[in-house]
């Protein structure tokens, strides 16, 4: 498998998934700004929106969208019990994934994150953030993990609750949710995927950086 | 089960698979204004967001999200073949389903058919719906339904796409999408559905509208 990825974006919660199975896979990096990847691919030609993550699976297809690519990283070692097998668990687990990229994602976080968003548009997905963070708050107070043990959708969340360090939002408000992400930062795959992509992004915001004399 | 809707909104996706699935289910409209539901439940406490659709099973297990919702009622009746159970088909009906809800419903349809969003967050969004219609335009030249068969993926795309007749969007310049929406609307649990919904939307309107002299 070959994971196309971009430093603390959403992909993220694919080689969390990746470590997690201890499956054997290729990273190549994407610049998303130009579209390059590091194995000197033009993304664009990879996948038409250039979104990460890509996962080009050992049968040579390629596989976009979270939703998509967790689950199929799950199912591939079920031995790490990342996604229920029982039909009312992954309904359960497909509920999170879907609240979680539609909901939080793409209506809250996308336009916070996108340097180029209208001012009207990050305020109207910042007042989006709190009704959708009190949902998850609800849930959490109640739950260690998403649904049962640890899985993809903890993955999935872990890695977009991390972008709020960008935002006006302050996590600390919704308290068991901050506590949970805290808790699961802990978790070996998961530090190991943010100290290592922590110093990637750091190492390619200091090369944008200008010279200075 | 029990269907929480609203007409013509996504949940309409549900009705389809059901009437697909010659499904037993009971359809309790939702007013999205009030939160009031026709069976007088208080919406807002069936579901936090207040969001439809919401499926209450036969086991009393209240489920939301798209995604996990379609799934569960096509794997709730394999004979009518809605979703692959083979692993691959699965993973591009779950990459399907999360591109018609990331990419175009919450990024591009959720703006544009808030009227209380603001313009600018208006014009966001539907930038963004080019290249997000151009990689389905291209997948849909070559493929009657977005997997394999009718399904699922395809239920949800059309209920999405007739939200374009209320928005600046023409879907006529993306002519094979036009013409798989007016193809899959002639199908008999779509073409149901959608003569329920219009006439219950008609006479919403109706009843909203001011009484004139």
């Amino acid at each position: 498998m070959k994971l196309y990825f971009s430093p603390l974006a959403c992909s993220m919660a694919t080689r969390i998934a990746l470590y997690e199975a201890g499956a054997d896979a290729a990273f190549v990096r994407v610049d998303l700004a130009t579209k390059r990847a590091d194995d000197g691919a033009d993304f664009g030609a990879v996948t038409p929106l250039g979104l990460v993550p890509a996962l080009r699976t050992d049968d040579g297809e390629l596989l976009t969208e979270n939703a998509a690519i967790l689950q199929y990283v799950a199912d591939r070692s079920p031995q790490a019990r990342m996604a229920p097998d029982d039909a009312a668990g992954r309904a359960r687990l497909q509920q999170w994934l879907s609240f979680i990229g539609t909901e939080l994602h793409k209506t809250v976080f996308s336009p916070l994150l996108d340097a180029s968003a209208p001012d009207a548009a990050r305020d109207y997905a910042l007042k989006k953030s709190g009704p959708r963070l009190d949902v998850l708050e609800r849930h959490i107070e109640r739950h260690e993990h998403l649904v049962d043990e640890f899985g993809v959708a903890d993955a999935y969340l872990v890695t977009v609750l991390n972008w709020t360090a960008v935002t006006p939002i302050d996590l600390t408000k919704w308290s068991a949710t901050h506590a949970y992400a805290a808790r699961v930062r802990t978790r070996p795959s998961v530090a190991r995927a943010f100290a290592e992509e922590s110093a990637l992004y750091a190492r390619a915001r200091e090369n944008a950086r200008p010279a200075t004399p």
